[in-house]
């Protein structure tokens, strides 16, 4: 984080009377996090409360985070959202890079006009912001905002439930430090965040305790019946079908994960989880080492994304769309190395 | 640590000449870790091979720890135990509490009469050891030596393989940060032992992504079709039969930490697993909050332990077991809070 970007956020927030917290569309464990981190320091500083403006709800198991009350739903409320904008000096984006991950909020956003600094960890940003702080080798943008906060010198306005906020940033981003997590500095921030008295448990079990049965039976269904290994390939994948998503009361985030929990089984280095939507079949892609799943995804499934984390689709029917990636996956399988 | 035990450490590692490292039966990775953590770096003091000892073989996923070549298991050859023992010095024990977690190697470590440091995070320590540095606020006995080495002044000998052990141990014995980590020091730790250039991420694969197809396939028919919740209980359990555990080609360790899984299930407890062994039935428990599962085994289930994990037995048929466990805890019920 260069200097001269501290010094110019410093002075941004310094002269900021009504400033505004903004992150993106289906939010995560360190959007909401972040921006409710950033929020409650910066109203430290203004010394009046600083809204937090989401593009949809997000999910309960974040619900009982510090400051929750004081964030506005641009799907609930896209009235009182434009009202915050147009009331707002300042904009802080967090925790996103392109503009249309506000999706329907993104114009009430950047038509204002009203200057705005983005915070982020994501590559490549690219949004109309007078100041960007981004850094791709954070494990979180709630770890940048904790750096950023301390290089401005305002340690002592960190209190518990910012601390709680940024935690629980890290942690998500994280896996609970099980990935992005190599880097020394990730581990000191957290030491320095539970000096603060809070209960690092209890943050634990209201973020990952708080599935739902269905989802754990669904879950185990995956891993007991639709989990299939292609032979030779150190690779594996989940399939599922609208009926069984069905049959299980699907709802929004509980496939979340479900692509990953194929790398458990020793030596598997590649992974899909298929499911069938109504027109086309969406495609997760997972990898470890060398094979590089964006390149398979834009080259197969009109996709892309990162090296070790892409996402696709196909036409329908699922089968087809199974077929193909097997096919695929054995062409391809010398690349596939540790 | 009083600084007169590590003191006394230092006198008694510095005067050693033929140091070896003990840990218990059914290692772990805090036990390996230490284990081998420790004997590599008192190798640099007493500048020779310093052997490690464990009663039986360790899991697989801990094999490719750095210095487990010179491991000498009891089980594999009890006369170079003996041979290691008598030709020994000093006797540093780490990672338990009692005489009997070395099972069958015991009589051979203390009819020795060879003085013996004991290094521990388990309360209660008991054992015949000149020195005994226990500390139960640590979340593992790796952090505890690392600490140990530092305030001996040895930071210069400690390297990638001691530090990849060390680390090691604090990972396994937190489940990956999830639990016994919430004290800041754990985390500083683990952030100097990320300065040694070693990946984590292949450690944590090495540790985690180690499972058998077959594991991976009975834990989704426990979590699909066995975990029962008791309504009005905030309970779940699992109950497996012989039949069911040979019909996944079951392999010892196999069921390790199936316990937890209905915690994920939000507002869940209290847990348990069943498993029918030749004649009788083996229980584990876990609770969060205010159940004591100790006091529980102990008055039902012949058994005891912590209070938020322990175990137990019961006569057979398994179906005796859970309807057992299952008034009971109605009984209980009211007990069960946050």
């Amino acid at each position: 984080m260069k200097e001269e970007f501290v010094q110019k956020f410093r002075e941004l927030t310094e002269s900021a009377r009504r400033p505004a917290v903004i992150t993106h569309f289906d939010p995560d464990g360190d959007a909401v996090g972040s921006a409710l981190g950033m929020a409650l320091y910066l109203q430290k500083k203004v010394k009046n409360k600083v809204p937090v403006l989401i593009p949809n709800t997000d999910p309960a198991f974040l619900q009982w985070l510090p400051g929750h009350d004081q964030v506005v739903f641009y799907d609930r409320d896209p009235e009182a959202c434009a009202r915050v904008i147009q009331a707002s000096d300042l904009l802080i984006l967090v925790d996103f890079n392109v503009r249309n991950r506000l999706k329907k909020m993104e114009p009430c956003v950047f038509a204002s006009r009203i200057p705005s600094v983005l915070i982020d960890h994501h590559p490549d940003p690219d949004l109309p912001a007078i100041l960007v702080i981004s850094d791709t080798e954070r494990s979180s943008t709630a770890e940048l905002i904790y750096d950023l906060i301390m290089r401005c010198g305002d340690a002592e306005l960190i209190d518990t439930d910012i601390a709680v906020n940024l935690f629980t940033g890290i942690m998500t981003d994280t896996g609970c430090f099980s990935y992005n997590a190599s880097r020394p500095r990730t581990f000191e921030i957290t030491a320095q965040l539970l000096q603060y008295p809070f209960n690092k448990d209890t943050v634990y079990r209201n973020v990952y305790d708080f599935y739902s049965e269905q989802r754990m039976r669904l879950m185990g269904y995956c891993l007991h019946q639709k989990m299939k290994v292609i032979p030779g390939c150190r690779t594996a994948y989940i399939a599922l079908t609208r009926k069984e998503l069905e049959d299980f009361h699907h709802e929004p985030g509980d496939t979340e994960g479900f692509v990953n929990l194929p790398f458990s089984i020793r030596g598997t280095l590649v992974t899909a989880l298929f499911t069938e939507k109504d027109d086309h079949v969406k495609i997760s892609f997972r990898s470890r080492g060398s094979f590089a799943v964006n390149t398979f995804a834009s080259r197969y499934f009109s996709g892309g994304g990162h090296f070790h984390a892409a996402g696709g689709e196909y036409p329908l029917p699922l089968d087809a769309a199974v077929q193909k990636f097997t096919e695929m996956i054995q062409q391809h399988k010398d690349e596939i190395r540790d």
